[in-house]
């Protein structure tokens, strides 16, 4: 009796790994989360549970409840696998349902995934370590365990590109604080919605367009340099949103 | 015709995605990198022509020769795979590659794939972003162009996990940079060798020992409270050296 706690990928089923592909057709019962895509459970074995805990962030009750019922599972099922979008250690809570999982004696193993927070910007052709313009990615969330904004200031002197999950409705207090810390109003700025699934939209502009934007979730934040460019077309965006 | 560069992942040939292992199978030829595991070559057609053109970090001229390798290959040739560690833009130049097809007119596109700066810490039982303990994850190099150390000390406040790639060189500087920003020098450090590999090896200390810890590239360099946890055992960790 395992549970596999495995990573799903940014949304488009061709980024399953391997292992995760084939976990999903041994399983006997499926923990999914809100944003999985119905292509990644086409791979699914079709005798298998699915068990949908879709939920907002932040709600720690829910988390609680999602321990106990993996738990419960794998105390009675052979093979059950808690598919979370991305990667389950990139703000996946992965983490807590290990530590609840090995705390009631079931045996767990972490699938990685490729992740959201770096595979959206990709998917809009944004190289957020292109070299000479950057001297890494810090990927954050912009919203604490709360529901409230975090601060960003700190984050102004790194000299990397900046990536927010869950930071939409901060988006406002993002753009201040960084603009406090040092960083310049015309620092470019990208939001990628629904990267890797039809209804992707690119919307581009810099920090002190960042709070008027008409964005909304699931979407990823990325402020630097690197978010002007489009390397995949090099060329005006046509399906894409300059503010 | 068309160039893919493609995300080989961590190692395991498990942690290709789907999309990967197909290319792999349908290209006529493979230009790979040098720490592409002999599992994942498993995927390939095996009437591909190979090419390594492994190199070391930070050198240009052959970086130029790469790309002039790819732009002749993509004019002969159907289906070219270039074929690079972790995830093709997380310090993989795969942003410089894709500039250098589309100058000359050369259909491309990227497969992302799961990045070594995240999934090595995840083999190793560390959750990078650990609910409570850190908001978010800085992955950085720690080599400049040049093969010089790079300033740590903004990092330092970011209160995020720092991952360090290309880091192992300069060790003693990034300790004593991040102790000079303002990180205790008992902050927990994790070097992850061969990650995802049979012979992986992670030891455990933290910055005040980390100048003279024994760890050879490729390896990964984790800091911050999480570091010092292996969320997969919670217990002493057997195959694990303490600094």
């Amino acid at each position: 009796m395992s549970v596999f706690l495995v990573g799903a990928g940014p949304g488009d089923a061709d980024l399953l790994t391997l292992r995760a592909a084939r976990l999903l057709g041994e399983a006997d019962v499926i923990v999914r989360d809100r944003l999985i895509d119905d292509s990644v459970m086409a791979y699914a074995n079709p005798n298998a549970e699915v068990i949908d805990v879709g939920k907002m962030p932040g709600d720690s009750s829910s988390q609680t409840a999602i321990n106990e019922l993996l738990v419960s599972l794998g105390q009675r099922f052979g093979t059950v696998v808690r598919l979370k979008g991305g990667d389950p250690f990139i703000f996946g809570r992965g983490g807590e349902e290990l530590l609840a999982l090995h705390a009631a004696g079931i045996a767990c193993d972490v699938v990685p995934g490729v992740t959201s927070a770096l595979s959206a910007p990709l998917a809009a052709g944004i190289s957020v370590t292109h070299r000479g313009t950057t001297r890494g990615v810090s990927v954050v969330t912009g919203t604490n365990a709360s529901g409230g904004p975090v601060d960003f200031r700190a984050l102004a002197a790194t000299q990397t590109t900046i990536v927010v999950l869950m930071g939409i409705r901060h988006r406002r207090h993002i753009s201040a604080d960084l603009i406090a810390g040092g960083l310049d109003q015309s620092t470019p700025v990208a939001v990628i919605e629904r990267a890797w699934t039809a209804t992707q939209r690119t919307v581009r502009g810099d920090l002190l367009s960042l709070p008027d934007m008409d964005v909304t979730n699931p979407a990823v934040i990325v402020v630097g340099d690197v978010a002007a460019l489009d390397l995949r077309a090099m060329a005006p965006w046509a399906d894409v949103v300059l503010v």
